[in-house]
Parts: C-alpha cells; sequence; structure tokens
C-alpha cells in the first residue's frame, strides 16, 4: 500500500483576524488561502502566474468555479494544512481538488475548476488546457 | 406571468482594491458579498444574527458547504446587483441561492448550505431547522 | 456659520464578516473602505482611476503613508459613515482626510498620504500632483 | 557591536490574490499581516489572546491607533519578512514596531498602539498596561 502524496501543500497559521464573531475561519478566508496554494503550486511548477501566462498566451489562469465542503471548525491559534490532492484535465477547463486538516481531521474539503483564459478578437474565451497539462506534467 | 422577486438584495460597488493583478475581482470576494447579504437579510427578518441565534437557541447560521459559477469578469466602477432568490429547506440545512448581475448579465450564481448550529453536551451540530424558517416566513 | 461640507462620502453596513471574534470590526477594513472611499471620490471627481492615471500619465495613484486612530468600536448592523473631509497638496504627494461616524459618534479618523506614480527610466517615482490638483479642482 | 534581535518574526508569501490591479500588494492586507504577526506573538509569549486575556481580565488587546509608510512595492512571489522591533509602555498604552523587509529592501514600516481594553460599569476603557508587561518580560 502507498501513501497518497499531495501536488502541492502549505501550512496557514489561522489567526484571530481570519476568525468573525462566532470566533471560527470566517468562510471566504479559505478561498483565498486555496487560491494561494494553486498560485504557490504555479511559482513552483511554471515560474508563477505572469511567466506561465507570458508563456502560454493566456491573460489568466481563472475560475469558472468553486465549490467547497465545511467538515469542523477552524479556530484562531490552529495550523490548518492545505492540499492539492488532484488536477483533473478536460479541453477547456481543469478541476483543482483541495483537503484541508487540521492535525488529524478534515477541516474543509473543496474544488475549483480554472479555465486557461485567452483573447481572441477583443473576447476573453475559455482556452484549450493541453499545453498547461504538458507543461504541468514535466514539472511533476 | 408575473416577475420573480428578490427575497433580499443589495448593490456592491466594486472597488479596485476588489480586484486581483489580471483587473478583475478576486473571487474570494463573492462570497464575502453573497453572506454580507444573507445578514443584511437577518438584519430585516430577524433582527440580526445575534438576535436570532439567541431567540432560537442557536450559536450560530453557519455553513455547511458553498458553490459559484463565475459567469463573467467584474471589473472595478462596476455595479454588482446582488440576489437571494431561493430559500430551499432540509431538516436539518437549508439553501440560500444567490445571483449576481451587472447590468443585463449575469456575473455570479451562487448557493450556499447553511445550518442552525446548536451546543448540546459541549458539541455542535447541526440542529432542525424548522423554528428559523417559521420565522422567516411570518417576516416575508 | 456654515456647515462642513464632506468631499465625498459613503455608507457601509457593517457585516458579521467585516468582524472578528471581539464582535467588533477587524481593523484592517477600515483601512480598505477609507481606500474604496478615495476611489468612488476618482469614479466622480476624474471619470475612475484607470482612466484619470491614462489621462496623466501615471501608473497609479497609490500610498506613501496611512495612519488611523480607533476611537470607538463598530458592530455588526452598524452603519458606519465614512466621509473626506480635506485634500491638502505638497508638489510631490497629498493627503487625504477621512472621518468616519456612526450615527453621532466618531469610529474613525484616519491620513492617507498618496503619490502620483509615474515610470521614468524603467523607475517608478513619486510625480508632480499639480496636474491631478487641478483635476481634482476643476470637477469639484 | 552587536546584531539586532527581533521580538518575533514571520515570513509572508506573497500571493497573486493579495495584490491589486497595479499588481502590487493591496496596502490593507499589510495591516493584516501586521496584525497577525502580533497575535503570533502572543500565541508565544503568552498562550494566545483568548488564554491572556482571560487570565488578565481583559476583552481585548485591541487597537487606538496604527500607521505605516509604503516604502516600496511588494508583488506576487515575493517573500515579505516581518519584524516585531520594538515594544514601547505607556501607562494605558503601548507601541508595537514593525519592519518588513523583502530581501535587502524595506518594503513597510509600521507601528500599532494597543491598548488592554478591560470592561467597568458596562464600559469598555482602556485598562493599565502592566500586567501585560510583566507576562511579556518574564516570557522574553
Amino acid at each position: 500500500m502507498t501513501k497518497r502524496t499531495a501536488i502541492a501543500e502549505t501550512h496557514i497559521r489561522v489567526s484571530f483576524g481570519d476568525c468573525d464573531p462566532a470566533g471560527i475561519v470566517f468562510y471566504p478566508n479559505f478561498y483565498r488561502w486555496v487560491d494561494g496554494l494553486f498560485h504557490l503550486f504555479l511559482d513552483g511548477a511554471a515560474g508563477g502566474h505572469a511567466a506561465l501566462c507570458e508563456r502560454i498566451g493566456s491573460v489568466g489562469i481563472g475560475l469558472k468555479a468553486a465549490e467547497m465542503s465545511f467538515r469542523s471548525p477552524v479556530m484562531p491559534g490552529q495550523e490548518l494544512k492545505l492540499e492539492i490532492n488532484r488536477l483533473d484535465w478536460k479541453e477547456r477547463s481543469f478541476e483543482v481538488t483541495y483537503l484541508g486538516m487540521v492535525g488529524d481531521r478534515t477541516a474543509i474539503a473543496g474544488k475549483e475548476t480554472r479555465t486557461v483564459f485567452v483573447k481572441k478578437d477583443a473576447r476573453i474565451r475559455a482556452g484549450n488546457t493541453a499545453e498547461l497539462r504538458s507543461i504541468f506534467d514535466k514539472s511533476a
């Protein structure tokens, strides 16, 4: 049996100001953190978002959709371990799957659907993901 | 044919600082804004979150899950009209459906699954939603 | 005796998620709000930040310094009235003075020192403020 | 000659979403980060904000004022090293001095004036700082 390996990982020390009057993380912050992990992954895998976009002729690797389930509350002083677990590819979008743990318990599970936005005839549209996938595969 | 009426509505003037280096709204802000609209709705329907929680013995009307699709980009200076369109009730959770428009185009569509959190035997769990639903129905 | 007139004004409905575990506004949000008011002022006085920067050849009307005093706490559901009270001009910077009230009491008082950033020989520096001041004066 | 030692220190990997359409850090985030460092310092020096407040009978170690100068821009992918350099004590407030560096250059310099808020006769006021200072001194 093999241990699952995360594609990317970061640790967030949850601060007082990340939390709301109920004393737990204000949930939009979880989206901020998963987006931050995706960009950290780009830094490692592709020289960062700006360099990557220039290389593949994209105006941004942006969001089509996002979803998250909040499994257990996270409080000030706790350390949230965030992972990218999977990348799933479609022709014009890809999904990034996240897991957030505090010690042994699951805090959040989420998924972003992202697109390689390209500009064509002054319109922004979802471009083909093949080149991006190839760059990620080579860096893995 | 009848015109659809929003359950609650707000207008957000999107500012420079709400946007990222791509020049469009940084997506966690949309979650911040729909959460803000839900709380604005509570202010009107139930005297606000704190008073409501005290009344129904809840520690918070919090999130179980959230999802959103980003249909078109929103930029600095644009006005985002956000609406709550539907409330759908289950025994231990309810769904809040959001729509965000900039003029005639859809910017975002989203849904929060919320729960009436109650404390029982030092544990937080999802309580019954019947009393909350009844309060909302009376205020409608 | 004349009543003081604000240069620009906005009203912020403080939400649950703007507040921290102490139940009061998490203070960086006040800076977010004053910055938002400055940009709202630019929308009215100069066609917005992007158009203004293009017109005067600036890469941004950005911050050199900011300061604020927090006079009384602001809580969820309260309405914060924010004003720009003064603009004070120097050759290479200008100061924007803010006042935030909740009803009759002062919540915050703040000041931003801003600069017209210009790019010269691949370096960013503080440009002359005369043209910006002239645009503001004409729109007043 | 001795090297100056920071009282507390943290490193922030600046992300795409921390930045604005000018491509540099949206300045309220710097306040969020210095507040985060202060709370990290409390975690180490005093068991965290909640435990500390209970111990000294305070409702919060909150802000009276804050100020910051922005010396050079910080961009996505850069690492910001934040330090608390000094604590200066007065009878009813204390100042926390921050320095933020990116490599060898200064990015920001800031100062928070904080107070030990206490509740007396249903009013919140600034309490004496002596006990807090004593706790910090013992942990140093």
